[in-house]
């Protein structure tokens, strides 16, 4: 069959590439090589194909003998899953009012997930174990959604980043209370380029009990995987997977791209070239007048206060967002796509229009 | 980046392939070239993108101007969406006590789309207006849950198919009483294949209101489409696809797939061949003593009952599933790479087995 | 304050009583009496008042040391409750396609529990183990909504009996498989009368896990309470009772209803006079040409098919309710209030009337 | 059977009143006689009676002609029900951080409404058009929940009071703005006594759509009222109290209990006398060294701040609640059956003990 392949021609122009977010990006090609190697042939359905065997193998050598693994479609379906199986019916989950969950999922972890969010405002958001006091009571009490997680994001939704030490403190005091702690991972591997330590040394020996572990910011066509790091934590994600409709039929294709990202390196040196290049983008802008950042750049996130007015004329050549209209400030986000000359580019432009 | 491709290598054996279920199949050829294709650059993400846009306008081609399209993860998830856009929180759906959303969604129809259930037995996976009516009253009762939808699948669990006019009498009996219609069109391919008749005859002309489009078990690596044929029945799919987490982020691949399917009439060539292998295989196994069909072979299913412990041993060569423990049925499903070569082996093995 | 009493009066003529409903029936006065006394002063709401501790007593008393009491507002929160307490949220529960919890809770099951049921169609309104077997299988399929309660009904919609052998071998069946037992026991009394036997020989002796305790249609304004007769097997209910918005702020007045019911042996009085009732009514039309008993009445129910027309003219004076339309059965429901002279007047208009 | 009574007697001292809680307090005499007077005789089950039917008259005298009627069980199904009759399933709701529906409901609103809360903080539990715009953004966007109702609660959780011109510019935004306005009135009637206006004046002519009005804190035994102000706003109530297990099959008894509220002004004068305890309370303690006052007292609330040893040593005398434990800050709370001596002994108790 494979000489008659599809006239298919791209309908986009494959070199243009902007700053809007990191699933703007395509697949990277040895994560293309690998669906492409998966393809051929019968593998039985739903899981049970040696590619999930295979990725759950090297999970264990990234995490940890004993971890268990699920991997689904996307982001807002791990954080679901990954919460809905921490937590008893009645439960909350204290979270930062930026986070993920509390923001950009549709009211999918209260409509899907059946939890309350206790959302606490942060200045970074990053939460600590002061932070997480002010939502963290009234266990026993009837009326009140019972706090019993607490989901932090590494890198946060702001670019900045939790060292070891803040994640150790918060997961002791979350485990002293009874909670557990969950970490959306979206962009787990730019946390673990900055810190430069492994994946385990900030997840599982730090105390998170369970792991939103992404792939799709970081070079994959889609798929994310739930890591239960401490299995006695959670319970019945197989069925919660299925139920919450992110059990794929040909999972074979999810996770040999998984596999793809983990087994050579890949995620590191993806996320590391991500990260460099905001750290670029940071240097090239600082010394701009007119141009204020307002966060540490740690991962591939950079934010910044300008003018509107600049910002529009420079969002005709490269595109990104508006983090926050009210104040003018800006999100550029780096991915493993993203060249030098991309970088140099856009802060020319953006010298260019600021100063315009 | 293209030269220094991964190592990665199949774990499989790229060459075996089976009858448990067309989803065990991989990705056509063709469509793995339009993931290719439609790979780098930047595209915005979520849906905004030019793949989409064009999977529109192709879908307006088979189905007519005025439909709507939202491209989603996998067939629980279409079915979900759909039905919940056309029901109100009160609403009941009709459907056959096999249907796919009864029996292999984990209840995700009632749990996550919050409506429920109202089933009917068939001897072959068809409503009909008459068996429709079994559950189709107490409109206004507020004890009950309001049927205000039907569900019917094309072609059916059981490898059976609804003609035009049969579809159109259900459709006019579902509208006269205030229901609207879905179709679970997971293989709406081979139905179309199996009756010669374009997709829009035997859906949107013949008055289903919102059709689950099948791309998975019709050589997708993973993608179906809620194709909304009646506007004015459904509401909100937007927003419902992204609290229920079916949202992609790098949609284009999702919607370049089906693309491929739809563009070059690949989708009725795949499911055509499928739809033969499982008649070939028909005719192959109608002679032997000791198999007997239960179902007509319309599409790319074939129901049989044989001996368990042969069944067993023809299992050890070709997987396959069984339907019915009880009874000693079986389902032997064909897919898009289904060769002559394996009915020919299949069949052989069958009859060499029973007669055993 | 007493002396300046409102000036309401009835609006209703309180001497006219039919065969619709038990809960058409008003409060029995002794219930009244107690509301009236447990009246005036401030007590603790939501459950911590001494009614309510009172209540849990008596309850012991009926069905032994170790028993956990939830008083609620109505049945079908006292089932949505029991079930999710027992449940996980991948849940399902195998029921009779009759059972209250299927056909006339408007899908709260389903849409508040967040439960799916396996509906199994019974001729008595009764489950054994064979027909639970039905739908009793499929553990660990992630595709299937796992069968974990069982749920019955005592007595039964259709007004039969489950003996205390029948419960036994449905408990012991259901334990085997790692399910939990479910009694919806809405007219738990009346079963108790037809027996002969104490409350706790049936259910907690029997192998019940949770039960739904009815007083609303035994001579309660209001008021029902969840009794988890194994603890080990329930978990949550007083979050899951607020959080379903069961949990009644002045319950002083739900747990003194229930205690005037259990304290001086009401609750037996009161079915026992119902289930006389309708065995005087059971006997005065067992002779009628016309009339056709459809189920052995074992409490306070009588299902007889007759004349629709017949039926139209006598509902004229006595109000009752179409059981099935399409065979012309009705439904002839007795309650506390129901005297020997309404039976006998009732009886004399349908002899009359039939044989019009 | 009246004449043999239970001899059940109280079990608490029926003199004995504290300041915990208007729900700590009984049923109002008037109230108690009305439930008498509508014993006795069947009367439809659910709603379809006269005593419903006479309430719905009622509430069109006070609210005007066209609007809607449910009576439910208590103020979270009032809340709930309100809420998701004027949402779609991708709604969500603007309220104060304060509010019942988001501190005090155990995420009943998520949980079981299916709609997130995005709460704005506030000094006095009211909202303003200003604070309402912090949340209210981002319509079309498919990964925000969308803002389409605002609560306000009138007297607030803190005891304070919007005016007429408040709530009209609060309702006059939301609908510019495609929102509906819910207002949380379980303490209806004490607003409308501060405010010395009739009931319509601040709700449906100042543009809410629906409101909880609120029973049993003004002296019922239990019922709240779903009241649809303006139809055009809500949808499927009938439905919705049904399947989220707030339908009452006696009904007659919940709006026997209403109209006895509403006939005869009770609800105003239980109210007005209500409102004149805390007032009276907070004369004899603004001049107590020790005791600061902390929200303006409008209703039947004080809020105070005081030395939190005092507070335990006056709580062995009056039982009341602390607020904010963090701050010192506790609520007294006066009912229709708070006497003049009540309020004397208890300030009385607080100078003594604040002074030791």
């Amino acid at each position: 069959m494979t000489e008659t392949l599809s006239t298919f021609r791209p309908l986009h122009d494959i070199n243009e590439r902007g700053f809007a977010s990191d699933n703007y990006s395509g697949i990277h090609p040895e994560v293309l090589a690998a669906i492409a190697a998966a393809n051929g042939g019968h593998q039985v359905a739903y899981g049970d194909d040696v590619y999930t065997a295979r990725l759950k193998e090297l999970l264990e050598e990234h995490f940890g003998e004993g971890i268990e693994a699920f991997p689904v479609f996307n982001g807002t379906g791990a954080n679901v899953l990954s919460l809905q199986s921490i937590l008893p019916r009645w439960g909350a989950v204290i979270c930062a009012a930026t986070a993920h969950i509390n923001v950009d999922e549709n009211g999918a972890p209260e409509r899907v997930g059946g939890f309350k969010l206790l959302t606490v405002p942060t200045p970074d958001g990053k939460l600590t174990p002061e932070l997480i006091d002010r939502e963290a009571w009234g266990w026993g009490d009837a009326h009140r959604a019972q706090p019993l997680a607490v989901s932090i994001t590494q890198t946060t939704e702001l670019g900045t980043l939790y060292t070891v030490e803040e994640i150790r403190a918060i997961a002791d005091h979350c485990h002293a209370r009874g909670m557990h702690l969950h970490m959306d991972g979206a962009r787990l591997a730019n946390a673990a380029a900055a810190l430069g330590l492994p994946l385990r040394a900030f997840t599982r020996d730090a105390g998170v009990d369970i792991l939103s572990f992404g792939g799709t910011k970081n070079g994959l066509m889609f798929g994310e995987c739930v890591v239960v790091l401490n299995p006695s934590a959670s319970t019945g994600l197989e069925y919660l997977r299925k139920m919450n409709m992110q059990l794929a039929s040909k999972m074979r294709f999810v996770s040999a791209q998984l596999i793809a990202l983990l087994e050579d390196g890949l995620w590191l040196r993806s996320a590391s070239h991500a990260n460099a290049m905001a750290a670029r983008l940071t240097e090239a802008v600082r010394g701009i007048d007119g141009v204020r950042l307002t966060q540490e750049t740690r991962a591939n996130a950079v934010f910044a206060i300008l003018d509107p007015a600049a910002a529009d004329r420079i969002r005709k050549q490269f595109r990104f967002y508006d983090w926050d209209q009210a104040t003018g400030e800006v999100r550029w986000m780096c991915s493993f796509d993203t060249t030098e000359e991309d970088v140099d580019a856009f802060a020319a432009a953006i010298a260019r229009e600021v100063g315009a």
